[in-house]
């Protein structure tokens, strides 16, 4: 029944080793149908050489299990936290990507530093709060979510301008228009988080200028982009 | 006789060039078989592209060969060490990976920084202490042997908990319940030393909280675990 | 009519991923014909696994399309400065290559740190000024040129003996002879800048002496070349 | 008449881009015929992807063509000092690979910090003194191999022990008893030299016991070696 979007959400599960983004069955990416109100997202635990069409659970957005025998990913409530949190966006991916996680570890934003950052990410990525003892020991996944939506509010970030985020001590969730594009972002914060780490070693007070930001972001997206085949 | 533990033991060394662990023979990975009381080793200093199945030694636990025409893994009596102290693991594996050996060659434990570290080791990940003269001069791989286990146990560390240690100076070594997951161990060990390096010069006073550690050991390990497929 | 020409630039853009210079769409190459007075350049936004040669784009040095159905690259506007400003040079690449960026973003001439550097660059590769925030807004590409010609006028660089640049910021811009001269100046910045950060960590003070440099460069260079096989 | 020497000499050049120790033509492995005082050289200049047995150059020891049509490496004087000063070595490599270079650069000797650097290298990688400006001038190539061979000199170093060694703004040169072995050792010092800046970014402290240091080269070597097969 929800056969095109579990093939669609088996191949981007499967960019994720082609990109170098993991390590085993470290990460997730979902899509979801927002008419049907489900989403599909890759099995908890299970290697992605031998992912199969079929071992794409479908799950609503209460967490039910609607088609699919194995376990959906333990990552699942935060997935389903952002997107009813964001109705704009339309896929998800979590990795523990080398760069970004050491961001992630550290504790720190990703500073915008130069204009690949600002071609896709408006402002420095964020590192969101630390989750309480008690926001860990119930409802972790979800809190996760919770906590990254009260950082986007809290610093009046718009999700689609800025399509990623760190969690303290763990690692990045990126999302995007869809699946696809939601690991096109997770790639280019993995590649500006590792630049960042050398930048800051070269240069600690290093930051890109606001008119440049500007310029490279809405060189690509909004009514005045110019950038790519887009007409 | 012991042709399915050599074949699973010749497979699990041959893990190690796949993963990048090694260069050139610079490892070994052996598996225990219980019962006969004996193990399985890579022999020493042969080629990952030329190894056979009948390359791999079959040793007894006091280091005599049952069965092989070559030399046993001149660190043999590290493992067997290993697995007369420590009867709940099943393989051990050997490498110079290049980030755990730097930690290694630092001389200090791998902080526990995030969640990946968390997920498979329990806490910071120990640095054994330099070996003597006289431990190096006399019967220096079985010293180095019970070196890792007077560390463990000065530190009440339990070695299902914390698959993995630094010989200092050395390298790492990991284990598990059999030599595959031992592999695993090795990987993971590797993936978290690199990011650890960075986390560190990003924020020297990085660590992970220990209610997010305990969440994600407990989350993957023991009667609650609810990641993956197991039921 | 420029089958040639385009078919040269299509396999100069296609050693951009082979070289591990860009990643997804980020990079872009040209090469003049300087008697038709036109370059041929990569498609904007269009990704290498599907470049076909006739998504390269033929346009006059004031801009406009002469041959194709695409828009140029966005940053054609530069390559055009460059090549109105320095007769010599016969082919443009741009990249965001990993540890050249790394510099641009620290706002830091990469600084010549030993032969490898010397055989190809005759000095520190400059980082050009910051553009101006009216720089930025109108013309921008255009202006990226005109400060990168404005750095090399003010230090009294010649863009032969120096072939390429960082823009501040943003990223490294190359040029050659030719367009595959280009990509070749474009690995080897890649490489040393690469090594120049590790250099600067364990000797902050590390420069190469000019005499060593002079040999390098002029081993390689000019009447009194000897490296390889031309005579 | 030299073509066994020659196809051994093309397939130790041809390991360099194997493992990932050369960028283009930055590199080159000589091997001598002590019986009949010739060595046979990579050509200057030429990529490893078209090399062919009949590039290989035959020089003898004065550096007179006796054998091929293509110009000998540029740096043939100075593996020619090497072999004359050293009659127990068979075989040279010189690179410029990423991370010796970086110590090289640095003008400083690669520290020896664990039992990697101990198993091939007995002490620290010197560093050679910087060419004076004379030097450089004349005689360039052939005063870089009398300046290793003073350095050596002058630390009271054995060249079977101690493998290798730094050219200071310049990148390594390796040896071993044969071609093959030059470039194992090669690999080695790239290896070991990547993990030393990482490891004294940890413990600017860090250094090897001495005795772990013996411990581990005469396991190896000597007459009481007891690691692989040799008997």
């Amino acid at each position: 029944m929800f056969r095109t979007l579990k093939e669609k959400v088996l191949k981007a599960n499967l960019l994720l080793p082609k990109y170098h983004l993991v390590t085993f069955t470290w990460g997730n990416v979902s899509e979801i149908d927002r008419e049907k109100q489900v989403i599909a997202i890759k099995p908890s635990g299970v290697e992605y050489d031998h992912m199969q069409i079929d071992d794409i659970v479908i799950v609503d957005l209460a967490g039910n299990i609607i088609e699919g025998t194995l376990n959906p990913s333990s990552d699942t409530p935060t997935h389903l936290e952002l997107y009813k949190a964001y109705p704009n966006i339309g896929g998800i991916v979590h990795t523990h990507s080398t760069h970004a996680t050491v961001w992630a570890q550290a504790g720190k934003d990703i500073p915008a530093l130069g204009t690949t950052h600002a071609d896709y990410f408006y402002g420095d990525i964020p590192c969101a709060r630390s989750l309480s003892a008690q926001e860990i020991q119930h409802d972790y996944e979800k809190n996760t979510g919770m906590v990254i939506v009260e950082e986007f509010s809290n610093r009046k970030l718009d999700p689609v301008a800025m399509p990623g985020v760190l969690v303290s001590g763990h690692a990045p969730f990126c999302w995007g228009k869809d699946s696809f594009d939601a690991v096109h972002n997770a790639v280019v914060m993995e590649e500006v988080a590792k630049m960042a780490i050398s930048t800051c070693f070269l240069n600690p007070l290093a930051h890109i200028d606001q008119n440049l930001s500007d310029k490279h972001y809405f060189r690509k997206h909004g009514a005045n982009a110019y950038y790519g085949q887009r007409k």
